[in-house]
């Protein structure tokens, strides 16, 4: 990438909240959902970090999404709940649901929280990572706007629906896994079509449902293909995966599933609605409740360093663990800033422009 | 395939409970233990149905598997147990573990037990659609006997760690999710190996990590491929997806995990043990804790016509959906019978004739 612009995070963090603010969303509202995106910066995600700030300012200022949101829950047993997100943002409204379902793990063992009517929340794995820091395993998945293909169909049916997991160490950092149950994210066919690039076989169809390696036939009405990809290399089992996602995130709370999920409440679904907004699911296990907790950390201490150990594949330096990649990304980050491409620069231009708010 | 013996279901039910008995099980659990079989062998998974019966037998009758397990629960919340199955069958021993968990979201919400101490415990479907016939949500998994490399290793690892979830539908048949989180299973090169055919890039590699085109570098001490099987493609999905099932199922358990996790416990793991025998996780949740089950229900209905009704890809006739294939092959071999390869029938008449016990 050429042309990077390069922010400390802390300016980032202050100037979304500052944003946020502007479009309506009460001070500490704003502050958590910043908090929520510089957590995908740092980590690497960039595509759901502060890229983002633009359509989240948008949304909350034309009121398609509500910026005072009063979530409340709709059903509750000791260790199950469903919250209605109040169409807020999810960036605000999914750390509470979070919050709920740890609460109950540290009550009653464990603890599952569904949400609906709800927005983008942005990267599953701040969630797991709250988890992980009081000692309990953590889920966290979404369901989000059609744009993956099922196996065998040809049309976007289905979100990249995310799942992610996170598991403590003692010494060791945490597993935190975090994965889009596509073959890869929307955001690597923009990136080879901003480079000109042809996509692999095994990424996505165009509208007939033929391999496109030209990335304008995603633009064009074509589809991701889920993980696995074909039916040869398992691809029932990605498309089973994301339908999984769908289910726990989508009908068990009321909210959209499948082609009816929209990532704001307000784009209307192409075929109607059968729920409201898009949404979530959270959970968490204490594990205490299974095994003494100093020796699950000690084991995934040794799980750890015994995956780090193992033979590498010729050509690489051996196996990552899960959360590797974006721990180092958050190393380099803290220490040197957080490198905007130009167009995102430009948008946050934009907007301090717009609002007055100075960046940095 | 030729060859083939057709072997009505409860023929194979009372044979299998027989053999079982005869091994040293006590009546109930040889029943149970069938009854499990028998699910896969109808369901169409040839490879962990009485295909199996010899291997089992043999384990209980030498004593390297426990006959008479007395499982018991080790730590306890409300909502959460660990079961140490004392070295029985996971056939006889999950389906109490997964009554537990059943039972503990019936009673609050939800269920979580992991196994430890245990071994192969059949299809993970199975168990899922104890929980759905309870309108529950179901989840079951395993680990099981180093098999799969991790993304950038060469080595292998993991087991084939299978994932199931179940969903309840009114009038449509349940969703029922269950595969490997590797790209393969390891009877798809077996298959290949009986009929000399080549491997698709992308299921295995052999020993220094390359591209296994040929079976029998898999059984040359070569590996399997996580889901996604490349970077490119999300291998490194794949491999988190296993890890997962490993964490949960074996780690929080305290049964063996990665590379220590054997398929019998008294098979010395290669590098020393890290926990008892290999472990389960299994899962339920109380639909009625979220929403209406009715409700639920009848959008899992809705889903299920929607995606069944989805534009086909070319050359197919449309997207299924997960436990479609099975629920056809159950139908099916219910009516007709159970086809057997001459291998297998083979070991059945072997059966047969060292323990007395007719076939049929």
């Amino acid at each position: 990438m050429s042309d990077l612009t390069t922010y400390p995070a802390d300016v980032l963090r202050e100037f979304s909240t500052l944003v946020l603010s502007a479009a309506g969303a009460p001070p500490d509202d704003a502050a958590l959902a910043a908090d929520v995106l510089l957590a995908a910066d740092l980590r690497g995600i960039d595509s759901h970090g502060v890229a983002r700030l633009r359509g989240y300012h948008d949304v909350l200022r034309s009121g398609r999404v509500n910026a005072t949101p009063e979530p409340r829950i709709v059903r509750e047993t000791l260790t199950t709940a469903t919250l209605d997100a109040d169409n807020g943002l999810g960036l605000v409204v999914a750390p509470r649901a979070n919050q709920i379902a740890m609460e109950k793990a540290l009550d009653a063992g464990s603890g599952w929280v569904a949400v609906r009517n709800s927005n983008h929340f942005g990267i599953a794995g701040y969630y797991v990572m709250q988890a992980v820091e009081r000692d309990l395993v953590g889920w966290a998945m979404t369901n989000s706007g059609a744009l993956v293909a099922p196996l065998f169909g040809r049309t976007r049916m289905l979100g990249t629906n995310p799942l992610a997991i996170g598991f403590p160490g003692d010494e060791e950092p945490p597993i935190v896994i975090d994965f889009a149950s596509s073959a890869v994210s929307f955001g690597k066919i923009e990136i080879a079509r901003r480079l000109g690039q042809a996509l692999p076989e095994g990424w996505a169809i165009d509208t007939d449902g033929a391999t496109a390696t030209d990335p304008k036939a995603v633009y064009d009405g074509g589809a991701l293909l889920p993980l696995g990809s074909t039916r040869e290399l398992g691809g029932h089992k990605g498309y089973a995966l994301a339908l999984m996602v769908d289910v726990l995130s989508g009908v068990l709370g009321g909210a959209n599933w499948g082609p009816f999920a929209t990532p704001f409440a307000i784009e209307a679904a192409p075929a109607g609605s059968v729920g409201a907004g898009i949404g979530h699911f959270f959970g968490a296990l204490r594990i205490d409740g299974f095994i003494d907790a100093g020796e699950f950390k000690r084991q995934v201490d040794h799980l750890v360093r015994t995956f780090r150990a193992a033979p590498p594949a010729p050509g690489t330096s051996g196996p990552l663990v899960p959360g590797d990649p974006e721990r180092a990304a958050e190393a380099e980050r803290r220490r040197h800033g957080i490198p905007l491409i130009a167009a995102v620069a430009g948008d946050l231009e934009a907007l301090a422009a717009e609002t007055g708010i100075p960046l940095g």
